[in-house]
């Protein structure tokens, strides 16, 4: 049995407790966390974050699951100089940055960090790496959900008014048709999504006032189709209150000396994603333990992984039924 | 620039040295072939396959274009003696024996050999296995089409009384539908797909005998929902001389503990099967010649090769832009 830590225990922490029952070959040492042990929620052993090391014999990989901005980045270094690690950090613009130096302590300390897995980065990396890699001449375009997004959301919850929102992002269907004939080349994501926004107002908030903050406000909903619904409290808790994601990334290239049109499609509907994050970084958790036992120090994404080491079966039985 | 060798020039071999104009980092050494070189109607350099030895020093990889029935379970073995190799495999059940045969002498040799890639077996057997992985509660259903079926085809032809004829292997959409939405289970063959063809008869055929012929057909169409059309020698021509192919591998499964909803799905669609089929040899031809660099001796199915072995980027540039 792979005996897997899991640090921080907020949604993809409880994603990852749940996950881990659905892996035979795992089980759960327990939750590490900042918060005072007994507040925490949960059937499986909780311990303070701060005697992490007293459990390091018993702990063959630990998960991370704190947020991209405040824990990992901290958390990361710190803990791959003692533990072969499993993060989501999804700060794409700083991956490149966080493997030299998650790789540098790993290779040091004789551990084995998997960072920035899930699904985006993660799976999709995959597939964008591995769509570009069949079809040269090409295009990709990510298309992301129908799906929640936590960022959006929270940024309309910060406007004067809004009491509860929660906001869609949702892929142009007809953009994904004109990229799959060939018609269109690498759209921008305004011209691949629009917003849909399901906001409860404070009492006496003026609608349209704050219709009109949401819908220009930069980085987040200028430039984009954003529809906003007024509802009430109790209509959002009854069908807002999931947090699906999803979304599809879409190669489409041109092979042979005529130009002929060949389509690489990859989609994931998720009914939750917080419990899909954490099945990816549960599956990559099982590689992080086979590449430290062949002693294949580092830091390593998803591209670095050979897929054989995801799967609770054996080589041969991959090659025998699944290939 | 790593330097490529084609052996057999069918539709196979054609596509992989059209493909290789579109990857940046490779060249065409030339085709070998057991034909009378000049009989081949190619601008590249052609050799008698006999003489391949000779031009040993001048290749890094040779990309195997036989046939799996009668070329490669001879040709795979002989050339993995001496070269590199990458082949397209596809007898799933006889796989895993390949692949144990083809290990022992490219150990001994000192070469790499992929076998068994395109896209099914291929890119298909990846997402199977990491759609299984990530998502270990669920069923994976492979759905083929729409496309050619080469094998359906030729079995038509060999009917008395058919002159000519094209089968289309389809996917089943509302089998799919009932598969993603969590309410179908692992479906057989004929439960996921229909079949079509499109056949010219020979003069003084009897349609009614041959069709009934046709959807009889044990192991082939006995079973499935079949279609016949009779139709001209023309019409054939003007309308089913492509070879499109494609489909979609489906994983559903349940996460966290409710039993949430999720589907992984991968699709291809395909203007030209052969063309696609030799873009991933390719591909993994740049993998074969990196891990033979590396010294990793042996033979490889997909599922053992790090994805960035596939792209011509750095792992640096993958890591800065594609995660």
């Amino acid at each position: 049995m792979i005996r897997v830590g899991i640090v921080g225990y907020g949604n993809l922490g409880r994603g990852v407790e749940a996950g881990l029952a659905h892996a035979p070959d795992m089980e759960l040492v327990g939750v590490f966390t900042r918060r005072a042990p007994q507040t925490v929620d949960t059937q499986a052993p909780v311990y303070p974050l701060a005697n992490i090391l007293d459990y390091k014999d018993q702990i063959d990989v630990l998960i991370l699951c704190g947020g991209s901005l405040a824990d990992i980045p901290d958390q990361g270094p710190m803990l791959a100089a003692r533990f072969n690690t499993v993060d989501s950090y999804d700060n794409h613009s700083k991956i490149n940055e966080y493997y030299q130096q998650m790789d540098t302590i790993a290779k040091q300390a004789g551990t084995v960090c998997v960072i920035s897995t899930g699904w985006d980065p993660g799976l999709f990396s995959l597939q964008r790496v591995i769509g570009e890699a069949v079809l040269p001449s090409g295009v990709t375009n990510t298309f992301w959900g129908p799906g929640v997004s936590q960022g959006h959301s929270d940024a309309i919850r910060r406007i004067s008014g809004v009491k509860a929102a929660v906001q869609y992002t949702l892929p142009k269907e007809a953009a994904m048709e004109s990229v799959r004939k060939g018609e269109a080349g690498e759209l921008t994501n305004a011209e691949r999504h629009t917003r849909e926004c399901f906001v409860v107002l404070e009492e006496g908030a003026h609608p349209e006032v704050v219709r009109q903050t949401i819908v220009t406000m930069p980085a987040y909903f200028e430039g984009y189709h954003t529809t906003v619904h007024f509802i009430t409290m109790e209509e959002l808790k009854a069908n807002h209150s999931g947090i699906p994601h999803g979304g599809t990334v879409l190669r489409t290239g041109r092979t042979g000396s005529k130009g002929t049109l060949a389509n690489y499609s990859f989609t994931l509907e998720l009914g939750s994603n917080p419990e899909f994050t954490a099945s990816v970084d549960i599956a990559y958790a099982r590689a992080c333990y086979r590449l430290a036992e062949e002693g294949a120090y580092g830091a390593k994404t998803v591209l670095d992984i050979p897929p054989k080491y995801l799967s609770a079966s054996t080589e041969e039985e991959l090659r025998k039924y699944k290939i």
